[in-house]
């Protein structure tokens, strides 16, 4: 029996190569719902291909253009009510949230909520609500599986031990496209530069995310809330060839890694069909032409942000969905080139001393600390800019 | 509650690190019997620091040497019977075999067949009678668990997925201390040179093993037999450093290694507390020390022991005794100085040549293409000495 899935983000880089694994197996996997932002060009096509129960897009006027876009009997709906309808559809088993950024985290939650097995790819919805999550998803049982292929690794390798038997999570970073430029010239970085990742061909947010280190610090705090495991207890070493996705080290000194060629499919094949594994017919790795493999120890004196997570996720509460937040409206800023990228984490940094800090006790008060922080950020940038 | 274990072969390399792990967990592991060879004088210290049941030594000239050496209340047995005794004491459940090469066959074989739990060191028994032992083992419930560095590796990352999941298994081998010696030379190296091995200290069978490439090609076998998978699907890859002790692909493309440091203690470990793992108190890996990890091809021109390993498999039936036979003389006449280095490989293919192939259905027939193919291998070195 096909496996019902929905698809959150069916456009954007990991929804595209997850329909790409659903075409290579259309025996395995019925798509029921594709979500999508603007882009409804694309979508609609999707819609063609797959044949979805429903569909849904951002808002009323993009869902009128898309309507005459679509296949006959396709249900559309729209705005955040019309992707969260998509999440909980009741014939879904399976939703792949691909959604980028903070927007991932109401209809992440809805998915988890009604109790659907998560393929997840928006680590924002674990940095901001966390604990949230995953109590939620103990009380539906709902089963969170990474798509992340950092966290992929880690997953996998968990496997060959007990989850007491942990001595370290070892998260692994390309390092980015500034690992060798001195210091000194960060405040002349452009977007375009840091828009150009050496291995993985991803968004927009999460390239620049990946430049400055912070991808590798929401990742900590998402394996910090996935695997149950403290921040002392997850490193994060520098290896610029992205081959080993990441490592568990267990007691017995025993260090489990999952290998692979870069490709997001991998990582989102297993989430979708585990336990199996899949025959996919993508590249495999060639372990001698990927020879020699390196590991570096991050320099946190030139990239603050992995620094900064960790802070934030010792200070806990809501003090992960400030950075977040911070973080987000600062790659935006950059991104539009108002901000220096040097600046970035002194944006965050100053954030997450002015933001009021509590634990949450519902998904509401952790959008409260979102959208507060991102007040705060665009002040901060504003005072920048002054200056 | 102690696992009561027997070490077959207490006084090598791999039985006195096997000692070192239960001398680290005195209330994890009762030692209940201890073998060893000629040295006594180990054997007897061993067994006052561990106070055994019982020990056997080889022969009755030594038991009665040993005899005064001996605590108080301890059995002594001598000679073929007195090792099989041992692996099959009825008090113990686990039996660590760690016996040097074909000599290790019976022992290990009575431990299968008496149910025990094997951690097996010595690959040879598995080489010269995988089909047997695997069979008995499946008749017995004996679970036969890996302690070779990189069979332990296989097993582990193996526990990531199902068996008909696996695309490939990698043995990492170091290539030896002649990787970057031209072949040119081979025919001067010394058993010195030859003794001298980069990463692992281990005995001087085995290390002559690595140098020729032997040892990668029995482990071969042993991977074939102990995990069901046909020849094709096994690949060697040199990796100079030994930290990836072994890899498996799987049909996804995602690759587990497992990671360490060259230290036996730790497969010996895992191999006693399977499935849980011990906080061992022993040095972990510093992968941004260990860095770079390189992989090249095997160059099989230069150790065609490996390709003859191979080869064996391929034939089937008792080939690969017969190569293991072959391979016994002709490394232990390399250390007596009387055969070249570069003749090792010689006298195994001509051996293979000779000697009569067929598939055995007892031990019995095991151990006379053993002896024949002994004889066989004396003859070809008496005939290169004439030339």
């Amino acid at each position: 029996m096909a496996k019902k899935i929905a698809i959150l983000g069916s456009t954007g880089s990991i929804g595209r190569s997850t329909l790409e694994v659903v075409e290579a197996f259309p025996d395995r996997f019925k798509v029921v719902a594709l979500t999508a932002g603007e882009n409804i060009e694309l979508l609609a096509k999707q819609a063609e291909k797959f044949k979805p129960l429903q569909v849904a897009c951002k808002n009323e006027y993009l869902a009128e253009k898309l309507k005459p876009l679509l296949p006959k009997g396709v249900k559309l709906l729209h705005g955040k009510e019309g992707i969260i309808a998509c999440a909980r559809h009741p014939e879904v088993e399976s939703v792949v949230s691909a959604l980028v950024g903070s927007a991932g985290l109401l209809p992440t939650f809805a998915a988890v909520e009604a109790g659907k097995t998560l393929a997840l790819a928006n680590k924002e919805s674990l940095v901001m609500a966390g604990k949230l999550l995953i109590e939620k998803a103990r009380e539906t049982g709902s089963q969170i599986i990474p798509v992340d292929s950092e966290h992929s690794a880690i997953f996998q390798a968990l496997q060959a031990g007990r989850a007491q038997e942990v001595n370290k999570i070892i998260l692994t970073a390309s390092g980015g496209p500034f690992r060798e430029r001195p210091k000194e010239t960060f405040n002349k970085i452009t977007p375009e530069e840091a828009l150009k990742h050496p291995n993985w061909r991803m968004g927009p947010k999460i390239t620049i995310d990946s430049a400055t280190l912070m991808n590798k610090g929401l990742e900590v705090i998402e394996a910090h809330f996935l695997f149950n495991v403290p921040p002392e207890k997850i490193d994060v070493v520098i290896h610029p060839q992205s081959i080993v996705h990441s490592l568990v080290e267990f007691v017995d000194g025993s260090v489990i890694a999952q290998l692979g060629v870069p490709d997001m499919r991998v990582p989102i094949a297993y989430a979708l069909s585990y336990p199996e594994r899949l025959p996919l017919p993508f590249p495999k790795l060639d372990l001698v032409k990927a020879s020699p493999l390196t590991f570096e120890v991050p320099d946190l004196e030139k990239f603050p942000c992995l620094a900064l997570a960790y802070e934030a996720l010792r200070l806990g509460g809501t003090a992960p969905a400030v950075l977040n937040a911070a973080n987000e409206v600062a790659v935006e800023v950059f991104l539009e080139g108002r901000l220096r990228f040097d600046l970035i984490p002194e944006v965050i940094r100053e954030t997450l001393v002015r933001a009021d800090i509590k634990e949450p006790s519902s998904i509401d008060e952790v959008i409260n600390a979102d959208i507060f922080a991102r007040i705060i950020a665009h002040q901060i940038i504003d005072e920048l800019e002054k200056d």
